[in-house]
Formats: structure tokens, C-alpha cells, sequence
């Protein structure tokens, strides 16, 4: 069979990631390719770098894009920082800090586990707790937004009790960089990583990462060599360090660079707080518009994360016919349930670009046809309704 | 200041890699974005294995595109193989040998390292005496396109070395691949990385790599977790084996994936015994040329590889001066020299859609002017005519 050429269906992306992708990106992304080493491309580089440090809201000079998804973000944290024998106390409420977990033990380290139920935000007293009772832990490490869950935990709170028990402290904030604030000077973040294909709205492969001036000192003052050469910042900050000299270290992905540039102007342009308060809205227009139809989310009101609603499935429906329908009927892509939660909620993605007006009256009529077509009773167009109460504020 | 988009230069590379991207490759990449798990884009995922098997001239059913730059993918073939404590024979020869003995290390492992001069071919003999001398080694790791140099060492002979003494062999093809034969099955290689950017010529970001049945079986006897969750096989199988259910690992690389699967297409249509005849051809042009204006090589005849060409810099001439003369006057960029060969040489790459006869012309026409430039003494036009007499046969 001869291959072709792949045109992919016309979708619209609600699911946990990635979100829809503006065409000023995508036309980015096809750009010629130049050199990794191109002295245009360094100026890019720089760039790039300044808007990372502006929509992390720091000033730390280790900030640069990681050459791969969030995971390998998060597993770059991990390995710089974490050594064998070093104890880690892990938050686990949802699949990401399950994730967490593995690295820490992967690097030859002590998971010491804080679990919350899933769809509940870490518990600090806990965490204080954990804290106390094992002096000398080397890192905390916590999900500020659980993209399993819909949950936001507070990162502030966290990265002050790590700081108090002289741990650093490790963030997660894949879903919640450009949808809520991450304010990693102010909060005192060591090491937090994030996704280009959430709030960013580019397309997925790169993970934006910045370490404190702490979090450097401990990655210079390890005893052994980071175990991912490829991971390893003592060397890649060679090449994404300031300056005009830049000493190869791998290939850096150029076109997904080109997107990501793109994705930041547009994010600058429109103002990171701007973006904040549009996420805010377009989850509350949708909440109107679930509650209209009768349909509760998994997490309560004050840790909700606007980006990521995990909308309770109603007994007696299909869920994953409903998601067949949306996919096949309105082009529609919104998520299953991971974990412990499959089956059991829809997960519903109000990222970046996929949270405008027309995502959600559009997600909110798909819905309500689909939940039709299986019997459920519905106050018909009510969710609409609801939905333009919010919006035609 | 406010960012602006970015607006690349226009480039003609001809250094290692990147090579030039066509604009079907570029055109694909800026497709709309669809979800990782979609059932058109788990379509897709599938194509693309078919075509990676294709061109590695394998049935391996361990054979995907990593979701990072060609250093993930040698990565993920040292993480997955080797445990603590095992000894790996580690050829080197050039850059890339040693960033493989490096990997052995980070794995805990013990590296036994066979040296070569850079430039020179691995010794097969010295391979066989240190397989010898150190019974129950791991895995045989070798180069087989030196991207350093422009050396092509005997794959073949490397691998049944490995098989004869029980050892898995560990193939780095980020060169070759598209540009010379890669006979995976053929060669009995275990397991094989190579990259996106180079004679594939897809932008850079994406390994594709391969594991035979043997190397399988390794991994599933391990009796360590493999120390990177993010490149851990026995987990992203499950995303990128075959049947309609995938299991979700990482939010794979999709725009990067659409320009893999474009550039697959092209090879495919193009015929990969075709594409290895116009390197072939490209490279006896380019030499010729070279040559005639007294440019010598600095790999011996037989062992060159007709995409990495290393031309020795002649005494007096500031080597970084004329690449620079090229980049802003020709808008042509070639490579310095890595490690002990910096200063010494140019690499001039040709390289997937680089290797064509403008590109052979315009080099060469672009190399004289800078050198005439720093005064050296050259027939003028003898090389342009030399490479057209290899042309137009």
C-alpha cells in the first residue's frame, strides 16, 4: 500500500491537552528550518527565554524550554536535583503525582507519599506533617494542577513549608502556566515545569522549566552525575545559557521552537492576566451551562481549576458513547476519566485557545444532544441559556 | 520591548544537520493539531511505523519515533538495555562514541571503551580482541555514520562481532539513515536510533528507533526499573503497539509527527535505494569539486560517507571567516569541527533534500569566492566545472 500524505479531520479540542492551536502557530511552525546554531536563532533563543521568564513571572536565569513533552520536564526536575539516597516527600492526588513518584524512586531516592483522595487538593497539614516527621528531606513535590483531576492545590502554601523545613521545592504546573497564576519568585518555586501544549496553546513536545538560584546550587553541588545525559542542565545550559557562544549540546528542536515563540507573543500580547480572567469566565459560562443540565463536577467550588473540569458522568449513560458521539458528530475531542476516575467523569478542556465562547456553547450543545440521544431528561436549551448569562456580562 | 513573531532568515544548510526541509514537510507540520489519542491520529501513528520499518529494512515490531531529538532516542536505547553493573563494549571514534560511552555510565554500567583515531573507521579486530577479553559483556555500542568526522564504520561486520559473543548490539544511525543502506534485520543489529534531521530531512525533535526481538526479551528480563519513566519502552509500548486501544503515556509530539510521516511518504515515493544513489551522486560531485580546487578530505576513500563531508581546512585560512563569509553572503551555512577536529575542518553536510545539485553548486561556487577572498591561489571555475562533469553524466 503507498503511503500519503496525512490530512488530519477538523477537530475541536476540549479534552486535557493538547487544546486547540491558533493558525498564527501552526503557520509558525512552518517556517524554514534553520540552524541550532544559526546567530538568528540564538536571538530567538533569547527570546524565547525572556517570555518564559516573564509568563513564569521570574527572574531566574535557568529558564528554557526542555526538547520534550511535560514528562520529560518533569523528569528533568527530578534528575538534576534529586540524588541516590535522597528522600522526597511526594503529594499524590491524581495521575501526575503518581508520575512524580516514580522519577523520585527511578532516581534511586525515597518516595515519602502524601496521599489526598483524588479530586481533593493536597493537604498542607499533611504535608507539614510528613515534613516534620523526616528532617532532611530533599525536595518536595506537588502537582499545582491536577490535569486527572480538575484540582488546584496551593502552590504558595506548599513552597513556603518546603522552604521552612529546608527542602526545595518541585512544581508541576503543566495545566496551570497561562490559565491561573504561577508566580514562581513569589511563591519561592525551586524547580517547576510546564507544557507547551495546555494554556500555551502551542502544539505538543516542548516543556518550559526554570530552577531558582537555589535549585542551581544544589544541581552544581550534586555528588554524582545527573543520570539523563540528554536531561542533564550542567550541560544543556551551555547552549541555552546567555551570550553569543553557544556550545552544542543536542539538536534543539527548531520548528516547535518557531510555535512556542509564536504561542508567547501571543500570550504576551494579550496580557498573561487577561488570559487569567478570560480562563475564569469561559469555565464559569460553562458551569452555568453543566449545572443548567443538571450536571455536577468532581471537584468543589474554591479548587476548582478553570482549565480542566472533571464533570461527573450521570448514572445510567454511556460515557464513552457520549464521548464517540461528540467525537463523530461535532468534531468534538473532550476526555475520559484516568485512573481511578474512568468511567466516572468526563474531563472537559477550557485551555488556552479552547477557551472562547464558541467552545463552550459549542461543547455545552454537543453535550446536551448527546445526553438527549440517550434518554436522559433535559430542560432543552436551558444550558445555553445559562451559559450566555455569564458571557453577555 | 515587545516580542514580534519571528521571521527566520532564508538558509541553505549544509552543515550536519539540521539538512533543508521541503515545504510539503513544512506544510504538514502546520496542519491542524488533533488529540493524541484520536482514532485518525492512532491511524497515522501506525503509517508512520510502517514506513519506519521500511526504511530501517526491518520487521521489528519494536519500532517508533521517540518524542525528543536523537540524543532521547540513543538515551532510550542505553536506559531500556543496560542495568547497573553490566559492561558494554563502547566504540569510539568521534563525538557521538563518546556521548555512548557517557549513557554506559549514567546506567551504572561499566564501559569498555575501544578507541579509534577520529576520522578512521572503527577497528573491527580491536572490537573482537575486547569482546574477548571481557566475557559476558552487555551489548556492543557502536556509530555507524561518525557525523563527527564523515566516517562510515562496517555495521555489519560490528553487529555479528556482537551476536558471535552474545552481546546485544547498540546502533547509532542518526546519519545514515535515508543517506546510505541501514539493514537492520539484514545486519542482526538489537538496537537502532536515528533522527529526524538529517537525511530524512524533517525538522529536528524526533528519533525514530528500533529494537529486534532479542533486545525485546532484554527488556522484559530486566530486573531494575528502567532508570527514565519518560523513555521507558515497557511503558510507551502500550501507545505505539499496534491494535486500537493505546494506553496513554506521554501527549505525543503530533505537528512534529504529521512532518515525520510527510518526510516518510516523501522517501518512500522517492524510493530509499534511489535516495541512497542521488547521496552517492551528490557527494562525488561535491568532491570532485572540491579537489579541483585543492581541497583534500579527511577521511580516507571507502570510508567516507557520501552526507558528512569533512574537508581538511588548508594552512593560513581563517576557517571561522569563511563560514561566517557563507553564512551572510550566501546565506549558506556548513559546520565547524567538534572536539580535537575544531578548526581543523569544515563538515559540509548533504543531506536528505540537501543533497541536490544546486546544493553541490552552490557550495562550491560560495567556498572559492570565500576563499579567493582570504587569497588563496585557485584555478577559478575548475571546481564547478569538475562537479559538472560528475553531474551531467
Amino acid at each position: 500500500m503507498t503511503p500519503k500524505p496525512f490530512q488530519p479531520p477538523q477537530r475541536i479540542l476540549m479534552g486535557p491537552g493538547p487544546s486547540d492551536v491558533h493558525h498564527r502557530v501552526l503557520s509558525a511552525m512552518a517556517r524554514p528550518t534553520i540552524g541550532h546554531l544559526d546567530p538568528q536563532f540564538i536571538v530567538m533563543m533569547d527570546q524565547v527565554k525572556s517570555m518564559l521568564q516573564e509568563a513564569f513571572f521570574t527572574a531566574n536565569a535557568l529558564t528554557l524550554p526542555v526538547s520534550g513533552p511535560g514528562s520529560a520536564g518533569m523528569e528533568a526536575c527530578f534528575v538534576n536535583l534529586i540524588e541516590p539516597g535522597d528522600k522526597v516527600v511526594v503529594c499524590v492526588n491524581g495521575v501526575f503525582g503518581g508520575r512524580m513518584k516514580e522519577n523520585v524512586e527511578r532516581c534511586g531516592a525515597t518516595a515519602i507519599v502524601v496521599e489526598d483522595e483524588w479530586g481533593t487538593p493536597v493537604d498542607p497539614g499533611k504535608v507539614e506533617a510528613a515534613l516534620k516527621a523526616n528532617p532532611g528531606v530533599k525536595a518536595l513535590a506537588f502537582v499545582h494542577a491536577e490535569t486527572s483531576t480538575g484540582v488546584e492545590s496551593d502552590a504558595r502554601t506548599l513552597c513556603e513549608l518546603a522552604r521552612e523545613h529546608g527542602a526545595l521545592s518541585i512544581v508541576d504546573a503543566v495545566t496551570s502556566l497561562g490559565g491561573i497564576p504561577v508566580l514562581v519568585d513569589n511563591w519561592g518555586a525551586d524547580a517547576t515545569y510546564s507544557g507547551s501544549q495546555k494554556c500555551l496553546s502551542c502544539t505538543p513536545g516542548l516543556s518550559p522549566v526554570t530552577f531558582s538560584d537555589r535549585a542551581v546550587e544544589t544541581l552544581k553541588a550534586r555528588k554524582t552525575k545527573v543520570q539523563s545525559w540528554f536531561l542533564d542542565f550542567s550541560l544543556l545550559t551551555a547552549y541555552w545559557g546567555g551570550g553569543a557562544k553557544r556550545a552544542y549540546h543536542h539538536t534543539a528542536p527548531i520548528n516547535a521552537l518557531y510555535g512556542l515563540h509564536e504561542s508567547l507573543v501571543m500570550l504576551h500580547e494579550e496580557g498573561i492576566e487577561h488570559s487569567w480572567t478570560r480562563h475564569s469566565m469561559m469555565h464559569q459560562a460553562l458551569r452555568a451551562g453543566l449545572e443548567a443540565m443538571g450536571l455536577g463536577l468532581l471537584v468543589a467550588e474554591g479548587a476548582r481549576l478553570p482549565q480542566l473540569n472533571a464533570v461527573l458522568v450521570p448514572d445510567g449513560v454511556d460515557e464513552a458513547l457520549v464521548r464517540t458521539t461528540l467525537l463523530n458528530q461535532h468534531g468534538l475531542e473532550i476526555g475520559a476519566g484516568l485512573g481511578t476516575l474512568a468511567g466516572k467523569v468526563w474531563r472537559i478542556g477550557l485551555m488556552g485557545q479552547s477557551a472562547t465562547p464558541h467552545h463552550v456553547t459549542t461543547c455545552l450543545a454537543a453535550l446536551e444532544a448527546a445526553l438527549l440521544a440517550q434518554g436522559v431528561k433535559l430542560p432543552q436549551g436551558a444550558a445555553a441559556a445559562a451559559a450566555n448569562r455569564v458571557l453577555l456580562v
